[in-house]
Formats: C-alpha cells, sequence, structure tokens
C-alpha cells in the first residue's frame, strides 16, 4: 500500500432536474455543465485513522467518507484547491471521487472506473451535496445528463467544445436547502432547457438555457442578476453556477465587464489518476 | 468556415469480439485496449474538392470519405501521426473521428458528441477498417466495451490506469481479412478474455487476457511470439495489437528486452478539439 493522487476538475452545473430514488446510485439529476481545469487534486495515503482535509483545513465530508467505508480504506485524504467550496463548483463531488480512484490505486483495490464513479455518485447523493457533479466531473468537457444515476443507469452526451472560462463567486448557497424543497418549479424549467440543449447542442445554446433555468427556477438572487447583466452589456455571455452564489461567462465577459474573475479552462479530460 | 483540427488518441485492441448488425451504427465489438498519447492531428479545411491526406500523402479512406458526405462537407482532411498505418493503432478510425469533430466545429454542423462519435464509428464499421476503435478513442483511458455498437447502442468501462506504454511494429496485418473470415473461434476467446478483465480490471489482468486471446484465436504469428517472449524473459509484460503486427508492452519490457520500441503513455483524455 502507498499513496495515490487522483485530479478531478471542478464543474459547474448551468441547469438540472431532480430525481430521487431510494438506491442513491439510481437517484441523481439530468442537466449540463461544464468540468472545468480548476479542479481538486485529491491524495490519499493509508493511515491508523482516517482524517480529511481541504486545503489543509480539516472538514467533514459525509460523501468523502461513505467512499472510504465503502472501500473499507483507513487514510488521510488531502485536497487542495483553487476552487472555492459550496459555491458551485463541485468540490465535494471532485473529494468523493478523487478518494475513489486514488484509494482504489492505494490500497489495489481492483474495481473498475464504473464502480468507482457508482460509488462516489451514490455517496454524494446520500449525503445531500450533489447529484450529478460526480458524473460530469468523470467524464469532462462539457457533459449533458441525459439520464440521471450512476453509470450503470444514466445516458450521456456531450457539447463538442473547449476554450476559457471565466468565475466570479460571491458567496455560498446550500444545495442541500434547495434540493430538500419544493422542486416542481425547478424540474420544470429544467426540462425545457435540457430540451434545448438537446436540439441544439452548442456552448452559445448551453448559456441560454442555463440562465433560462435560472431565471424560470427562480434562483436567481438580484446580486447574481446585476452580474450577468454586466456581462450582457459588455456583449458578454454568462449564467449562474448551480447551487451556489458564482457567476461564470465563456468569452472573457467578466473581464470585459470590469470584474476581476478567476480564470480557466474546460478540462476534457475528466478524472484521472496522476503519477 | 473556418479551419478546425481535431486530436484522437491511437488505440491497440487487446482482444475482441465480432457483432454484425445490418445497421452499422449497432454493429461493432466488445473486448478492451489502451488509447494512447500517440495519435492523429486532423485539420480539416473546407475547399473546393474532398482530398484527404495522412503525413502529407494522399489516401483513400473509405470511413473518412463516409464522414464526410454524411456532414454535407467538401473539405481538405489532413492527419499527421507518428504511428504506422495497418499496424494496429486504429489510425482509420482516429481519421474518421477526427474528420467528424472538426468537420463539425470548421462547417457549425451544431452535433453532439455522440452523433458525431455514431457517425465515424458507423463509417468505419462500414469501410471494414474497424469495430472498436472509434467509440474507445472517443473515450480515451483503457476503455472495456461491455457491448458492442455506438454511443446510442452500447456500454463502455474502463480500467483505472495510467502510465507508460511502448510498442513495436513489425508489419501490417488486414483487420478487413480476419474480420470477415470465419471468427467463432475468436469469438470465444474474446469472450473469455472480457470475463477475466471484467472480473478483475487492472492492467496486469488486461495483458493476461490478451495474451490469452493471441493464443486461443491463433492470431499470434511466430515473430509477434518470439517478441513476447523476449519481453517475458525480460521480466516485461507484452501482447500483440489487434490487429496489426505490433507489440506493445505497459513497463518498458520491450526496452529491457534490447528492442528500440516507440513509447508514448497512455492518453486519459480521449478525441478533443484543438485550439
Amino acid at each position: 500500500m502507498t499513496e495515490a493522487e487522483a485530479f478531478v476538475p471542478g464543474h459547474v452545473t448551468g441547469f438540472f432536474t431532480i430525481h430521487r430514488d431510494d438506491d442513491p446510485t439510481k437517484a441523481g439529476s439530468q442537466g449540463a455543465g461544464l468540468a472545468l481545469t480548476d479542479g481538486v487534486t485529491v491524495t490519499v495515503r493509508p493511515a491508523e485513522e482516517t482524517s480529511v482535509r481541504c486545503n489543509d483545513v480539516p472538514v467533514e465530508m459525509d460523501a468523502v467518507e461513505t467512499v472510504l467505508d465503502t472501500l473499507q480504506a483507513t487514510a488521510r485524504v488531502d485536497g487542495q484547491t483553487p476552487l472555492p467550496i459550496g459555491s458551485g463548483f463541485g468540490v465535494s463531488g471532485a473529494m468523493a471521487l478523487g478518494t475513489a480512484l486514488a484509494v482504489n490505486e492505494a490500497f489495489d483495490r481492483r474495481l473498475s472506473e464504473n464502480e468507482l464513479v457508482t460509488i462516489a455518485h451514490g455517496a454524494e447523493v446520500q449525503a445531500g451535496t450533489g447529484l450529478g457533479d460526480v458524473v460530469a466531473q468523470a467524464r469532462g468537457g462539457v457533459p449533458i445528463r441525459l439520464e440521471p444515476g450512476g453509470p450503470q443507469d444514466n445516458l450521456l452526451d456531450a457539447i463538442p467544445a473547449r476554450g476559457p472560462i471565466e468565475y466570479h463567486t460571491l458567496g455560498e448557497l446550500s444545495t442541500e436547502e434547495v434540493i430538500s424543497g419544493d422542486t416542481d418549479l425547478l424540474d420544470q424549467a429544467g426540462k425545457r432547457s435540457l430540451s434545448r440543449v438537446v436540439e441544439e447542442p452548442t456552448l452559445s445554446s448551453f448559456m441560454r438555457a442555463s440562465r433560462q433555468f435560472a431565471r424560470e427556477a427562480e434562483l436567481l438572487t438580484p446580486e447574481i442578476r446585476d452580474v450577468i447583466l454586466d456581462v450582457n452589456e459588455a456583449g458578454g455571455d454568462a449564467s449562474m453556477a448551480m447551487l451556489g452564489k458564482t457567476v461564470f461567462s465563456i468569452d472573457g465577459g467578466l473581464s470585459a465587464a470590469g470584474y476581476e474573475p478567476s480564470t480557466c479552462r474546460i478540462d476534457s479530460t475528466g478524472a484521472r489518476l496522476l503519477d
């Protein structure tokens, strides 16, 4: 048993629907989003006692604990990321998936990619911190989640796109709070946006469908709307990350509007072991 | 309309089965293989007349022509690759898939990744030059093809692995000739090897299953067997690329045995547009 390291891209969801199921590996969401080169590098070291850190700070992450339990591993898990936590970048999903990949390697568990993604997805759904980030992060690129659930149940497609992404974060939003409330409005809006992107799988149609969703699902706060409008006025294309107080743009729009955004790119690779 | 560029990894298949279907997008193969960082960079430029070149030499590639016809594009297609052609690296599949991705971008065809992979896969099957390379090249890594066909029909998993790959090529083998003959023996051997890898999805089990397949399907020529034995004697792990007179090793085994192999790595990303 040695230490192992995995990288998992961040993921901003543009729109989504919610699918509940007693089996957390079948529950999840439809929707679409962007995998980002800003992500989480997860290091797993076999240890006497389990501990989880993110950017050197001890954290409680139920999804990570569940992954470790499922894989019967006692380990020190260290995540390093430039992404803000709780702001719609799928950091908890990345921690869970990175832990699954690295534990499989470090503890020689001999599971397949689908099995590891299923474990991380189920753990994330059970923890209530995400519904579709893990399967999207596993694939990379601009995944369209046509059907919910883990790899044995879902159906993915993707928008063939690459390029720079900017993001600007105003604060946190609780995924758990939104997805545990009444979600009829959200589901209907999510389905409409999904149809739109399936009909025209381009990046600009994804951005339009995402803005439409944020508005129709009534998730757009006034301060986020203001930033998006600023970007539009500067001739750019922006929307809101689900779920966080984060605005992302695909064409340098946040910079053009005078913000000082973080910049990265679409990550085509998806989650992978590092050397 | 502008020019566009895509990279598609090479792909060596370790073992496979053959599934015929009147619909070439449903036909294909089960099996497993390695996506390689040595691949094909495909550039597509709208032109008055269609022409296809590989490493600056005009080539006839039915799969590429079919992709261009399907996408109603008249273009100059240029492939650049360090890989030998006809030697089991999926160069024709890479050319077809790279053409599909780049044409979609250059001609603004607005198709999804799955649609483009389906078109390239169907074209490759129709041309008789490959059965599973395209879907594996689209995914990257070490794909296991659990079910045959394009993305709407198949089911993929993967071995979570990375690392260096060496290969040594002795000459060409006709894919068309092997897969158009009597293939009962091959199918049975392919199914046994697939079960083995599904049971233990590791790189070393993949190598064992691949050698077992090459032997049982009676595809191992004496000269290829000699190279594999040389590698084994040097303490390394090697097998034969399906279908080509090519030996690949995962642990520097060809170098250790005194050959002067080409070297690359497992490509985790899969086919993608380039900037």
